[in-house]
């Protein structure tokens, strides 16, 4: 056994750590200049599909190449094929926003390479992700004794939710038997409204549940479900045969960021006996200002609770919390233990300090690899503590509500939602008017004669590499979506904006 | 609105360039002094339940800390609570290895921050995804024209294939309409080896299958499936009424690294319209190598496969690559596209260069928000090549082959299984003799008289705080398991942990 076979091009081993370092200070270096550099680069790329693929060697390399020649490409190649989700008028769908403890933290995970699956694969990982969950919860105003674990996303965690809640049915024995090929299970069906994610509807298929599982439930004029409507979805599906068995309510819809009526709904699924999800994944944010929580009363109540740090948290992309309040029954729907991972866990608890009882997090969820993920969510919280974090959110709250403004003043653009947190749905119309209103009052549409001209606006403003927003649909209206949620975003980008937006009608109008 | 209410603790925005730059210096000394000075730390972390979580503060920080306070936390708290996975004496589970590329790649793409779930929010992150997993399916020897996705772990890379495996079944529409209550729709049920991973019946579970949907097929001495057994199943489950529709191989089980027989199972899944996925999660790396290519004949013609780049190649956790010839069975099982998602991807096909099909990756998996995990795979397989990475492999081989060769020829060890990769799974047993045989002449034992001399042995192997090895259960027998994978494991590492075993069984018979 050797190690330095001939046919090697480098010794073995890892790079030399003065090369790391020497590479490392250079990957710091650049990432300062390109947070504070973004300003000239489009922020929808706009490279042609297949350019970055084009330009790059079909084959792999036989041997190891030099660091500098992949830093050029990566400038050279692959920079100008990003999408700056970091540049600060990133304003598409929600603009998830990192920042630099949490990039940091991410390099710091990266070296320790931790596998959180089991308690004693790194005590830390999964000690600290309760912690900082405990601290998050309190933050948000969540009852105390809350379970929280971190999962990647909210797709994850949705899924996650929506296993417990389908293990939760009594007598039928799915984990055990399944759904298939069981005449005595009845149809499955869970409720949420027509503006839910649709990482809802996945969910559901995943399951097995399918899309005829899924009743949409219709929302009002302010996009919230109607809850009255979903009463009576309740009682004729229960006359139909169907057996309910769960309710997903939004707290902060992907497309107007309304939130659903929670208390009603939380009131209505404890008398129906069915597991309520909330789905806060960008807006439960929002829950840490005072002056905001009473949006959220209800979901207190609920059995499972999402949201997404990654998405309003400034807490660099995956990391998603998902709290319950029945840990058990998410056990129950995940825990599979197979002697290769069997751990004393339990039997620890004896030795255990501070009335502290160690949980194997890998038997709460899908994944058994598990990244440590808490220890971004520990240095972005101290870096910046709830109050800096506080007054981050009410600064994108504030300079969504003046953008609304402006919006609302002008003779030829409307809102075609309320603005509830940062994020500001509208249109050209012409001839609109000056107005105070918020999108409520406006009917159904059949056919928007609008939608062209506020496609080509976006296009407009989007091909002007200047900033990027995304669309929605709305009542038929085809509508420009803006949400803020930037640590790096300032007033004058958002004015930048306006007034970009402004001058690409003007344009188009001729 | 202004930039600067007054209660905020430090101005709106990030960090300054100055402050994150010197932060980041300090974070990659310290990570350069890390990697080179695990030697003294213990490698399975010694902390008490509860220590970690004890010594941090059970509130969040209400104003924003120093730098300089929570690196020393992490240092005194956090630290001391890692299982240091990155250790060169991690042996255990499978010891998952990062590199100093991968870690200089997920800080970079930490700071882009980009979500590609749709090829326009960053073509470089679609492009370079299919790009490097196209390099690596052909060092792999993997078919050409496979279509490859990177998902988080191997977990969702198999419950993604097995999703797709139920799609595929005829007439059935279960997308649409489910599986419950649905008396039309036999019980399904897949296969697999008494040797898969935890994550195939996690799968079958959340698919709806169920315990009872997942037949295991007993293994042979070797502990590859018995494929006669595996045919048997079939038509008795047939003659029963059941609908089989997917078979799992295993290519390096969790336990032994044992390798299904491929190549028969592929011909039976052919015959018998089955969809054949194959969890090569830890193995497959070992494919780059032409000397071990024959283990994996026949996985060219599984409809999908997986393997871990995080396992066994190199890059940080977490990055699972999953293959399939039948994309659009992945998509229709996953393509959900709101109007809040749409963008113009088909219609670019026109403008794109050199036969390159864009395509929006969340069409084909679970999660929608996706990281931009190709950057490391792309730096680290430039780093090493093709041939620094088979030499590598090649390295860890050769060390689990001499380990073995060392218990075979000891007259108090022997090994319970073959070593057909970089995995050793062994005892000690007085008087088992010098042998060259690899377990496959053992028979089940009903009661394992030596089990609770391993489970002390181990106990004093880990608690020595010098290595890290994990069991298994072998035909009743309690095993030692030895995996090699980390990058920075030297044959003195080996060595020294073998003279460690043999001490500590020395010292345990007193």
């Amino acid at each position: 056994m050797s190690d330095t076979p001939e046919e090697m091009t480098r010794p073995l081993g890892d790079l030399e750590p003065e090369e790391f370092r020497r590479r490392g200070y250079q990957v710091i270096d650049w990432i300062a200049d390109y947070l504070e550099g973004q300003e000239g680069m489009p922020v929808l790329s706009e490279v042609a599909p297949g350019e970055v693929h084009g330009q790059l060697p079909a084959d792999g390399p036989e041997e190891g190449e030099a660091w500098e020649e992949m830093m050029r490409d990566f400038e050279n190649i692959i920079l100008p094929g990003i999408t700056h989700w970091n540049h600060p008028r990133f304003f598409a769908y929600f603009s998830i926003t990192g920042s630099a403890p949490g990039i940091l933290a991410e390099t710091l995970s990266a070296a320790l390479n931790v596998n959180g699956m089991l308690w004693r694969t790194s005590p830390s990982a999964t000690e600290l992700e309760q912690l900082v969950l405990d601290w998050l919860a309190q933050w948000l105003g969540l009852p105390s004794g809350l379970f929280g674990i971190i999962t990647d996303t909210a797709s994850i965690s949705s899924l996650c939710a929506l296993t417990a809640a389908r293990e939760a049915i009594p007598d039928l024995e799915i984990r055990e038997l399944g759904l298939a090929g069981r005449p005595e299970v009845p149809r499955l069906r869970l409720y949420t409204s027509d503006q839910a994610h649709s990482s809802v509807e996945k969910a559901a298929l995943l399951l097995g549940i399918g899309h005829r599982g899924v009743r949409k439930i219709p929302s009002d004029s302010a996009y919230k479900m109607n809850v009255e409507a979903l009463r009576q979805a309740l009682a004729e599906d229960r006359n139909e045969g169907w057996l309910p068995f769960a309710v997903v309510a939004t707290a902060g819809t992907t497309s107007t960021t309304s939130v659903d009526p929670l208390d009603e709904i939380a009131t209505l699924c404890e008398r129906e006996s069915l597991w309520l999800h909330v789905d806060a994944a960008y807006a439960g944010a929002a829950a840490m200002l005072p002056e905001r929580r009473s949006l959220f009363s209800g979901w207190d109540r609920a059995d499972s609770v999402v949201m997404n740090p990654h998405k309003w948290l400034f807490t660099p992309i995956d990391c998603s919390a998902l709290y319950t309040r029945r840990p058990q029954v998410l056990k129950q729907a995940f825990s599979l233990v197979p002697e290769y991972l069997r751990s004393d866990v339990a039997s620890r608890t004896a030795e255990a300090q501070q009335d502290y009882s160690p949980v194997d997090l890998m038997d709460y969820g899908i994944q058994l690899g598990r990244r440590f993920r808490a220890l971004k969510l520990w240095l972005v919280f101290r870096t910046y503590g709830r109050r800096g974090l506080q007054a981050r959110l009410r600064h994108h709250i504030e300079m969504a509500e003046e953008l609304a403004g402006w919006i609302d003043e002008h003779p030829d653009f409307e809102r075609l939602a309320p603005t509830p947190f940062s994020t500001v749905c509208f249109r050209y119309r012409a001839g609109a008017g000056p107005d105070s209103g918020d999108g409520t009052s406006l009917g159904d549409v059949a056919d928007d004669e609008w939608a062209g001209f506020n496609e080509d606006l976006l296009e407009a403003i989007n091909s002007s590499g200047r900033t990027f927003l995304s669309h929605t649909r709305l009542r038929g209206r085809f509508a420009l979506r803006l949400p803020l949620g930037n640590i790096r975003t300032t007033a004058a980008d958002v004015r930048e904006t306006w007034d970009l937006i402004r001058r690409k009608a003007a344009a188009l109008n001729g």
